[in-house]
Order: C-alpha cells, then sequence, then structure tokens
C-alpha cells in the first residue's frame, strides 16, 4: 500500500475551520497552519478555534498545529490555501519552502489583488508549479453549514481527474458530497465573479430594489458571468452546474455574505471608506471587481459585463449608486 | 388610426389586479371580469380590491367591471386570463360566446389539472384559436412588489412577434420593463415546473436542509427544466433568461411563494391533505407535479426528472418525504 499523502490547510477563518473539520473525518493526521499562536494555544487547550466555528470541536491528538508557514509546507503533500485573498501575498512572502513538488489546492474565494491572478495562476508563475498539480475547491457552501453537518455539495477541479478524485474522497462524508471537473480556471473565475455580483445584489437590496429585481439580476449574472468565463477559458461546460451557478446563487441570495452585506452599504448610502471601516474587513469582492473589470477592458476578447461595469463605477469612480443602477436595469432583461 | 384594441382581465386575484394595474397605466378603458358581485361593488365604493393588494387605488372610471364572462369576453379583442388554474375549467364552461377571433393571452401559472393541458394548448383545442392568437406572460413577477411599483420585467411570449410587442407595450411603464419571445410552449412549462420546484424547495426546508442544499436544488432544477422542456418542444432559447431562471429564482427563494409553503408543511410532517386544508387551498405546484409526471412517463420522449419524481412521491405515492429527499441528494450534484 502507498503511504497516504499528508493533507494540510492553511489559514484559519471560518471556511479553513470547515476544511479541517471535513478532513477530520477521512484523515488520521491533518495538518494546520495559522499565524496566530493565540489561535493555536486555544485550539490545543479548548479544543475549538475560538474565532470561527467554534461550535465544531476537534480531536487535536489528530491535528499536527504549526505557526510556522514553512514547516507545514515540507510537511505536507497536499497544501490547501484558505486565506483571504487580501493576506495571500503577505502571507505568501514568508513561504520559502520549496513547494515545486506539491499539489497546490485553492479555497481562496477571490484573486490576489497585488497581482490581479488568480491563485492558482499565482501558483503557478512564482514557485513553478504545473497545472496539473493544482486544484480549486468550489462551492456552494457556506462553512456555518458545514459546522452544523447540514448536507453541502463541493466541486473539486484539477487538470488531473485523478488528484481531484482523490482530493474529494478526502473530502467527503454524511454530509459533503462531492464531485469533480477539470475546468480549474472556470471554476476560480466563477468563485471569483459571484462576489461581484453578490456586491450588485447588495446594492440593489440597499437602493430598495425588490425580489423580482434580484432574481432578474441573478439571471443576468450567470450569462454575464457565461460570457465572461469563455472568453477566458473556451471549454464545454455547463454553467447550470453548482459550482458556478449553485455558488452564484448561496452567495448572491444570502443576507449573510460579507459581499452582499457590504454592497447593500453602499445601496444605502456608505461610502466605500465607511462600508469598510464599519465592516471591519474588505470584501473579497473589492478586489476582484477592479480585477475583473480591468481583465475585460484590456482584454482582446472582450465581452458585455454591464453588471461589473455598474459596481465598478460604484465602487472605483465614485459615481452614484442610484443612478448607474437605474441605468444598469436598462441593460438587463 | 386604427381603433385602439380593447384589452380585459379574466380574475380577481392578486396577479390579476396586479395586472389590470399595469394596463391602467396605458388604456383609457380596462375590462375587468370576476365571478364576485361583492369585489366589484366593493370596487365601485372604495376603488380597490377588498380582497387582494388592497393598497392599489383605481380610477374607476377607467375600469370596465363585469360580473359575466360572456358579456366581456365579447367586448374585449384581447383576453387576459389570470385565474388559478385549479378553477379555469369550472370557469371556462361558462364561456359560451364565440372568442375564435380574439387575443387568448394567459398569466394563469400552471396547467388545467382537469385536462392536464396547459392554458394555450387547451384554449386552441377547445376554442380553436390558432397558436399565433395565444400569448403568455410570464414573471419573475410577484404580485405585491408590482403594488409598490418596484421595478419589475415580465416576458411576453407569442408566436406572432408583432402581438406580443403589443401586448408588452401596454403592459410597460415606469416600474415594468418587458421583452418578447417567440416561445410560448417553453415559457408556459417553466411558469408551470416552477412551481414544482418551489414545492421541492419547500419540503427539503421543511426536513431542516440549508441554504448550500437549496442553491444545489435551484442549480439542479433548471437542469432538468431545461431537458423537460427540450423534450416538450426544441427550440433554440436561453434557460437562464428571467422567463425562467429568473422565474423560478423569484419563486423557488419565496417564503411567501403558496406552493414552498405548501412544500414547506408537508416536509415538517403534515399530510397533503392537511397542509391543504390549512393553507385553505390547493398549491398550483400539487396538480403541475401530477401532470408534469404523467406527461414525462407516458411520453416516448423521457428525460431524467429526479426532482419533479421525488415530489410526485411524497404527494401522490404517500412515499415518506424525508426517505425520498434522502434519496433525491444522491441524485443530484
Amino acid at each position: 500500500m502507498e503511504t497516504p499523502l499528508k493533507y494540510a490547510v492553511f489559514g484559519a477563518g471560518s471556511w479553513a475551520t470547515a476544511i479541517v473539520k471535513m478532513l477530520c473525518e477521512n484523515l488520521d493526521e491533518v495538518g494546520w497552519y495559522m499565524r496566530s499562536v493565540y489561535i493555536k494555544e486555544h485550539l490545543l487547550k479548548e479544543d475549538h478555534n475560538p474565532s470561527y466555528l467554534s461550535s465544531v470541536e476537534f480531536d487535536t491528538a489528530q491535528l499536527k498545529l504549526s505557526n510556522d508557514i514553512n514547516d507545514m509546507a515540507k510537511w505536507a503533500d497536499v497544501l490547501i490555501f484558505v486565506i483571504p485573498s487580501a493576506f495571500m501575498y503577505s502571507e505568501l512572502e514568508k513561504l520559502t519552502a520549496d513547494i515545486s513538488n506539491k499539489t497546490i489546492v485553492s479555497a481562496v474565494k477571490g484573486i490576489i489583488p497585488e497581482s490581479g491572478l488568480l491563485v492558482g495562476e499565482h501558483f503557478h508563475d512564482v514557485y513553478k508549479i504545473p497545472f496539473e498539480n493544482i486544484a480549486v475547491i468550489a462551492g456552494p457552501c457556506h462553512a456555518e453549514e458545514v459546522a452544523l453537518e447540514r448536507l453541502s455539495y463541493l466541486t473539486i477541479s484539477c487538470a488531473d481527474t485523478k488528484k481531484a478524485k482523490a482530493i474529494a474522497k478526502n473530502l467527503s462524508s454524511d454530509y459533503i458530497q462531492t464531485k469533480t471537473s477539470d475546468d480549474v480556471i472556470g471554476t476560480e473565475y466563477a468563485v471569483m465573479l459571484k462576489n461581484i455580483y453578490a456586491i450588485a445584489a447588495g446594492i440593489a437590496h440597499g437602493l430598495g430594489y425588490g425580489d423580482n429585481f434580484q432574481s432578474v439580476l441573478m439571471s443576468n449574472a450567470i450569462r454575464e458571468m457565461k460570457r465572461f468565463i469563455k472568453k477566458r477559458h473556451k471549454m464545454k461546460r455547463n454553467i447550470n452546474n453548482s459550482a458556478y451557478l449553485g455558488d452564484l446563487l448561496v452567495t448572491g441570495y444570502s443576507t449573510f455574505s460579507r459581499n452582499r452585506m457590504f454592497g447593500n452599504m453602499i445601496g444605502k448610502g456608505y461610502t466605500v471608506k465607511s462600508a469598510q471601516m464599519e465592516m471591519n474587513m474588505v470584501a473579497e469582492g473589492y478586489y476582484a471587481t477592479k480585477s475583473a473589470h480591468l481583465l475585460n477592458e484590456q482584454s482582446k476578447k472582450k465581452t458585455r459585463t454591464p453588471i461589473i461595469n455598474a459596481v465598478y463605477d460604484v465602487l472605483y469612480e465614485g459615481k452614484n449608486p442610484k443612478k448607474v443602477f437605474n441605468k444598469l436595469t436598462e441593460k438587463l432583461d
């Protein structure tokens, strides 16, 4: 029998905690890197993450906890990154270990703001990881429902189907159903774009648009997503699969989504700065909006993206949300 | 100049009332047939429908009210039917006037239970209306939001594009945006099927499934709807347009949808009979489930419909919702 591959999760937010929980259902040992010494100590003493999904109790004998990103990167074979995209760049600056032979899995829900690259592209460019060793975990999945063990579905994408299946198997359980896909780029873009559409849904809600408009917005968003992704990476994909449409819906309809909440505040009249200060964080979709807009504008393969453009105009051009969305409504159908 | 066509709405529920309001934005006179003498008298005295959307105030000078279906059918050129599908058959038994030259518009959200026919098919078969004189009004649109004049989008389908455009124009206003389509059969099936999926969403919610599962269910539902409609009427259509996906979402995500509420009660353990008695009405999707299931089972062009089958098994075969949905989860992805 082969020695089983060693899995490590990098990050200690709610989604990272949920993924550690999933892996603990299947593996004897799970590596878990976190920046915070406090969280590590708390986990060891109290068996739960003090900051996120604190109802989830871990058997710490199963966990290999570390505050050293390089130690953990050397130890593990499969490195699952679950760090907010805004902190990825600074975290990765610490990563000096040779990881060129490792399998990299991104569960980062966005784009790296400093480089404008998808996480997979970043690892490929900077760490010379071949694309067949790069995978993506996509929802639709609120971490909170994983904590409650409510049935959820994940899609694991990798150009190497065998690898996708192996990762999927280690994430599966009574309450996690998985499927695999070979559309790494498409799922990464979907994960990023849905956050922009969630901001749009929030802005619309904040401006007083109702459920009828929300459904039209989502119906237009999935068509826009399809066009956008097709221009970036043309292949046969069903945009209505759970990894694309499902993920859009779980985010766009969630009143807990931070992106939707951020948009809602903008719609209600907050400035971008004050909304970010009030939320004490930057929503992933904020960076995604800039990157997606830039990618499309600079591309020879430009496509029609009225929703992304509207969100961009509001967030980056200081345009009046009410006027921008008023114009947007004419472009939807 | 041509004499403008005379429009009449048949029905006095919330959707009928909303459509009368839309027409009043554009026409000098709008015909309105209702069975209830009381509602007619109340409208004349108090300027609003006492039972539905009572916040909407009408200028009764603009309304031609009648309790006689044949008088109204003779008077009007464009007959818009907005009667719950369960009462269509008995209402139409009264209709003896010759309407073979009229334009028939269906805003009925379902199938005629007694015949298993789509409303358009029924008018074609029984009243010899040619298909180019049959149109359908599809959402996504909660009537309550029309009352509030919140921006909503409608799709008007007719094989005759000119007719579709004329009807669309008379429904359009500041708060109603319209588009046209030539997919009458497809939109009628979509309107019917979405109610089944809303029941499924309700059952899942009643059984304790969460938002992650709901988004997977909707993602599978739109794919199932696409397969089903394609088998019934093959043509080029984008299933993600508002009339299909949008309408599915506004119903499937609405906690006010009667179909979703009905499903929720079933999921929580009510029997079909007791849920219907408790709600004091029969949800459209109840009949739609039987018809859609039958259509698919008896057809040579059978397709995979795990969600419709699951709802059918629960509603008509007395199967245990928990067990049925447990099995269903394995068939979704």
